[in-house]
């Protein structure tokens, strides 16, 4: 037991005041937790946001679009430094949480901490441990848990929708103003308070600056893999080489599929892409003109790929990604998330000729079930975690740190074509922030 | 061995002489069955023709649209008696094979009948065997057949969608002219050949006239449903209550799925629905206005249902079947097949949040193995096929039987939501051609 149990802890924190603001160092007050609640020292929080800044006139433009997206509703970041300034930039989408302007809230999913203290009836974790809040619930009760289907839990839902607690009011006040959590973890902040349900103890040995990244991104990718047991032996298609395209692509080559191709218009990633496993790299941007990456992956493929990933958040590449698949068996998977609004299509045809469309959020992975032994795994060296960590920052920094992000662009060509361009350097691909 | 074996045979045929021509009754020549083919006296066929019959001003309006759709790239068959006469429908699309504009052409893929011939190497069936023509071939040799995953053999299908055996030639000609082929089975003939690939015997004591259902409608709807072995215990929805509805609906209820809702804007489907095994019905029509059926069902079902089909080829319904499909573990199936160019869409948030979109093409089944059994099923009394056949015709009789085809109409509205009328009475489930 701390010294600070049962007290309200003031700390610092990166508050979002409102769309298109950028992030603020706060002092917030940070109340205890109540009962089935745990407060967590954040430690360390990966830089994805959770949110997606376009600038508005590239938002407008069909002949560019940049996105780095990743596998839960929110959470991207572009930063298109050849065409806005931070200051212009506009939000666009922040979640459906932050379209509905439920302002101020402190962001950030992606952390690593140790319990500080725990409200009544918690036991599932205790003061000391080094924990992972888990944006993904997992409460073992409800029908989403019972069912042995879904990772979805329902339990915490409607309130970390509103950016409450369960209990419907928030553990956050500055100056005795509340303001929001944000998809139950709250990681911007050097104290949070998650549902019980929401957090799972892991090894003490694993360094936190590292497995806060098991919290989304490095898990995300590994579900989406390990949750489809026929990839070992069969081919694999990954678009997109960003965080997430580079963990698919890692745990294919460890469940031993038997060729695993990148796809990105960013030349630079294919050196990442050979690292975490590929076996090719393709770039859209260099086909002959008027081929389509779908019908050229069918052609090297004889027929298309078993299986295909899309780790961009693109609509079109969405629809590449599912037509790139062998007919008769071939299973895509969505795995970024598009904008608001955004919807894919095909012809029908592709699904009655035998091509599965699913998708995936945080991998299918039971948070608590499952994280700690993937930390396990990442201990024993099977499971990379360090490999993905490019850049450090501190919390001053935050805000500033998102200029890391550099991402593949997409061009989406006015005949519903696309291919990519590369002009980023595609060096960041976690981003790690030390909350001291 | 017969007194025709290894000579032309002359008979009776129902020609497709060209796109929006009715179906004319003339005397073909039916060539003797080369090596590894099989030619076959057709004694019943289905009267499902291949075929989407749109008159052009319907297609055109966004407002009307009809179609009776099943489950291969073709076949069905609209009547929109109030709109227009027979004489001014115009052939819109009849398939790909179709389209391509492969004229004169005999049509048919859903026969019954007894092997009067075979060519050389043949040893799957022999002379005297009550057979079923398959348009989905099985050779168990190529890629397709060895996967393990898929029924679509790839063996015949080049020159299938050409409209030719496989050796490019025809075996039809009418003075002198070689007549298309269509779908490796053309039914529509009192003789046809087929690649011994393509044809499967059953049990000669199942009556032709009811098995050669199982050549398409039936055994589409049965494989869809058996495939998928969670539906046992599930809830089920199933859009369109045509033949292949009514077969989904009675496989789900067949493998003792826990509630299946039959949807169809045509209230005399309800006691069809009912009959077949449909727990519930929904008129899509009759909801409040501006209340979607996918919003009603997610209602009715608290949360949505386990597995969904649309049996209309509608892509607006489509997308409606996979929207109603339960968060975290939906799987909606599509079996009908749309008109040509149209796409199926939806936001990508529904696979991420765990719904599947499948489809699947003569159910899945494997028509060589697996249509043996089938007959024995309905033998057995396990597997309705009687049930389907409310009208007979005569072969001079087949141009005019498509006027039985009664189907649900379905209203789009201009604001992308749909909803069903029936202006059709919808007694006619499926029509058997004597060819006699």
């Amino acid at each position: 037991m701390s010294d600070t149990t049962g007290k309200t802890i003031k700390c610092k924190a990166a508050v979002c005041w409102g769309a298109g603001e950028p992030l603020k160092i706060e002092e917030v007050d940070v109340a205890p937790p109540q009962a089935n609640e745990v407060r967590i020292k954040i430690l360390y929080t990966g830089k994805i946001m959770a949110a997606i800044l376009l600038p508005e006139h590239i938002l407008r433009s069909p002949s560019v679009y940049k996105a780095f997206a990743t596998p839960t509703s929110t959470l991207a970041v572009v930063r298109t430094q050849r065409f806005v300034d931070a200051h212009k930039t506009r939000l666009v989408r922040y979640s459906s949480l932050l379209s509905q302007g439920l302002f101020p809230v402190i962001l950030g999913h992606e952390g690593g901490g140790i319990v500080e203290s725990v409200g009544e009836g918690v036991t599932s974790v205790k003061v000391g441990d080094h924990v992972i809040p888990l944006y993904t619930a997992e409460c073992r009760e409800c029908k989403f848990c019972k069912s042995g289907k879904t990772n979805l839990c329902g339990k915490v839902r409607a309130t970390q929708g509103k950016g409450l607690m369960p209990d419907n009011s928030s553990r956050f006040t500055i100056n005795g103003q509340p303001i929001h959590h944000f998809m139950g973890t709250s990681t911007f902040s050097q104290y949070t308070v998650v549902a019980d349900v929401s957090v799972v103890a892991v090894n003490p040995k694993a360094p936190l600056d590292k497995v806060c990244l098991l919290g989304c991104g490095i898990t995300t990718a590994w579900g989406a893999v390990v949750k489809q047991p026929g990839i070992q032996g069969s081919t694999v298609a990954v678009f997109g080489c960003g965080a997430i395209g580079l963990g698919v692509i890692a745990t294919s080559s460890l469940v031993k599929a038997s060729r695993v191709i990148a796809v990105d218009t960013n030349p630079n990633k294919e050196a990442w892409a050979r690292k975490f496993g590929a076996t090719d790299f393709v770039n859209p941007a260099k086909l002959p003109e008027g081929t389509r990456i779908q019908d050229y992956l069918v052609e090297i493929t004889d027929g298309g790929l078993d299986y295909t990933f899309d780790c961009t958040g693109n609509v079109h590449v969405m629809r590449s990604a599912l037509e790139a698949c062998h007919k008769g068996w071939g299973v895509s998977t969505v795995i970024g998330v598009a904008a608001a609004g955004q919807e894919i299509s095909t012809r029908p045809f592709q699904l009655v000729t035998g091509r599965t469309w699913r998708g995936s959020a945080f991998g299918g992975v039971k948070g608590r079930t499952e994280l700690p032994g993937l930390v396990e795994d990442y201990l024993q060296g099977k499971v990379k975690v360090d490999e993905y960590v490019t850049h450090y920052r501190t919390l001053a920094d935050i805000s500033e740190g998102f200029h890391d992000m550099h991402v593949s662009t997409i061009l989406l060509s006015l005949f519903g074509q696309f291919s990519f361009a590369s002009e980023q350097s595609g060096d960041c691909i976690r981003c790690v922030v030390d909350m001291a």
